[in-house]
């Protein structure tokens, strides 16, 4: 299967070491979605909601691991029980603050991905369907908490 | 950028009309997904997740549409403000309940895929990162109700 990038992501984050672990954990860094003109017309109606959901390739992705090493822990963990970028198919998720649409640039906040990082996909975050009140933090329940890296 | 399936989803679903318009909304509804070999490693705690994101790819789509209809509202929306398959990529994401792991295949509760769905990755479904208390439904309020579909 072929996927083509729909557009492109602006961030503060030019190196690894830079961006945060997840998006979530620096909620107010601003990033900006900029659409290929080509697709502008999908983001229609967009704006109404306030939070979206963005697929991105990990274009940096060192290439897959069955198993990694995170931030959270020494103990390494199978790859998809992590977000790590050293997937077999590297697309990123993160749920994002959408803070405006301006034409067809989105600007967002909290979105961990780095400067330049090709854009998949944008999907809203509808809390039916993806707010899981019961859900658990299996391995990383840690994460859950102050949102600290255990180094 | 080309990726490939890394497994493949079975469903009760043979059908476009026989699959919910999302699986939250056929909660009970029970899956399989079946990881290739060359990446049962890859699951290793998956299965301390309560709930997995599951990203596919809609190989039954008729082609990407700027607009769509939906089966909420008569309006069309911008195909980005939607979850309809049909899009410039056509990957779905489903947020489902991990049942059990039994090797490389999960049982899942809430997946709205094909059966035959080409698989494309798994993330757990962390808290932290996923679960947003303060998202709004957009135009989607709506389903945000009874999950009833609006014809």
């Amino acid at each position: 299967m072929t996927f083509k990038p729909i557009g492109v992501i602006h961030s503060p984050y030019f190196s690894k070491k830079a961006a945060p672990r997840q998006g979530r954990l620096a909620p107010e860094v601003a990033s900006t979605i900029v659409v290929e003109a080509a697709f502008a017309a999908g983001l229609e109606d967009i704006e109404t909601f306030s939070h979206i959901i963005v697929l991105f390739a990990f274009d940096q992705s060192r290439g897959w691991s069955d198993t990694v090493k995170t931030p959270w822990e020494e103990k390494r963990h199978g790859v998809f029980a992590t977000r790590s970028s050293r997937r077999p198919n590297p697309i990123g998720m993160t749920v994002v603050k959408l803070i405006k649409r301006d034409g067809a640039t989105l600007h967002v906040q909290g979105l961990d991905a780095f400067d330049g990082t090709p854009l998949l996909d944008l999907k809203p975050y509808v809390p039916k369907f993806d707010r899981i009140e019961e859900a658990g933090g299996g391995w990383l329940r840690a994460a859950d908490g102050d949102g600290e890296v255990k180094k």
